[in-house]
């Protein structure tokens, strides 16, 4: 059976998963680079960077659980960059460079759509208008039995918990208050009921909580 | 140096300290008892209830922590129950019959102070109208040189964190998702500049988030 998952999707402790303000120079926003900190630490990280080094304990280990049986990527459209209405600049292919880490097809959910952008290293960006369940359908047509990945940001993910679409959710909760951005939980009361809840935290500080359809 | 103390303090991951809808019947609204049911299992807390049982690993033991040298505590109006506006019913002296777990003056926050009540055990319940700084000034000399403890709710507790009186907040992160009632965070970003953080989950499967001022 092929499943659904979100992974590594840092949340603050008052629920944000993104800063308010993305800009070229600042992905998250006004919450810098806190947010994703005890990722870029990781080995699996690094890995994806083409870098060496790394941490190799808990952390990096459910971090390294992103790629594995994954057949394509559902992202928002402020995942993939900072633009905002019609496509300005055309040029931009994400915050990735040529050889993105996907390596599968990613299904881009926006109301400006766009022809697709083939990639080095198996990545191809399609750009959609589509429901949930819609996106769903296309991706896991190109997934070819593997799993599909919702990759964020916080509206996308939100969506498809919404449609109750999803099978297994990692969150990462970092102990700071991010005060204001995007916020991951709105319209998801009692999400804990569809799920076996499992919690961690690592020493970095951050907690590890998984929900996983039983 | 007598600190200012928040202990045991639960909060959904959305960030709610309670629920929407708080009544005789429903002290923490449509959340039922599952923001302090952790808690509840504990041998500190049965201890309190002057019942024999509860759990005695981790939870018990940062639970414990609730009562040591705290010689006041500062509560709000809607953690003392459920009456909102003038007080109708004065034969209410809290949730916690004749003699409550505090034993020491609490000072109840309210903007209709009223007589106040000497129970059982040494509490004696004080209504007052007053700033947090002012409020603080008031316990810390009823406290003779222990700690105050801030009781909450979450409308309380987020004023003293703003005005930066806390010296320690114990957070316990429930993995549950609310939806509504009252926030803590709000306003308090950045919080954790101020702090020394350190978070840990226990088997129960909450995590336990504390910030002490270095
Ligand atoms: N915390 C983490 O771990 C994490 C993970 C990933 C990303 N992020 C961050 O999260 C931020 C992005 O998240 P976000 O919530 O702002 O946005 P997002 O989910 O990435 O994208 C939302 C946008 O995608 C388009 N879209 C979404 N659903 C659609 C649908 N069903 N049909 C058509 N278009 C749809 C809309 O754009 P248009 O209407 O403009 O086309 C919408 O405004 C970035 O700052 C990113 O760095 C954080
Ligand atoms: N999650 C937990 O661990 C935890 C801990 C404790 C309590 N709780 C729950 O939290 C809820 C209560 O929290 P809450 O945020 O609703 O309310 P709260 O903080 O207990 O009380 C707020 C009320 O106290 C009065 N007040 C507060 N500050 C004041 C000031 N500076 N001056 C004068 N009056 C002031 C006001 O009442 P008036 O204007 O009406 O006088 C205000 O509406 C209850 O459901 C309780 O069960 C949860």
């Amino acid at each position: 059976m092929s499943r659904v998952r979100v992974h590594n999707l840092s949340v603050s402790l008052d629920g944000f998963a993104t800063g308010e303000g993305q800009s070229l120079d600042a992905p998250f926003g006004h919450a810098g680079l806190r947010l994703p900190a005890w990722f870029f630490a990781t080995r699996s990280f690094r890995q994806m960077q083409g870098e060496a080094g790394g941490s190799t304990g808990v952390d990096d280990a459910v971090a390294g659980a992103w790629g594995t049986d994954i057949g394509a990527e559902i992202m928002g459209r402020n995942k993939f960059g900072p633009q905002r209405g019609p496509w300005e600049d055309h040029e931009w292919n994400g915050w990735w460079g040529p050889n993105p880490p996907f390596h599968t097809p990613v299904f881009v959910l926006t109301h400006h759509p766009r022809p697709s952008v083939e990639m080095e290293g198996g990545t191809t960006f399609h750009f959609i208008d589509a429901t949930p369940q819609e996106a769903l359908r296309q991706a896991s047509e190109a997934a070819a039995g593997l799993d599909v990945r919702i990759g964020g940001g916080p509206t996308t993910v939100r969506q498809f918990l919404a449609e109750d679409l999803v099978d297994h959710l990692h969150v990462v909760v970092v102990p700071i208050v991010l005060g204001r951005g995007e916020r991951l939980w709105g319209g998801l009361e009692g999400l804990e009921g569809r799920f076996d809840v499992e919690s961690v935290t690592t020493p970095s500080g951050v907690t590890h909580v998984t929900f996983t359809r039983p």
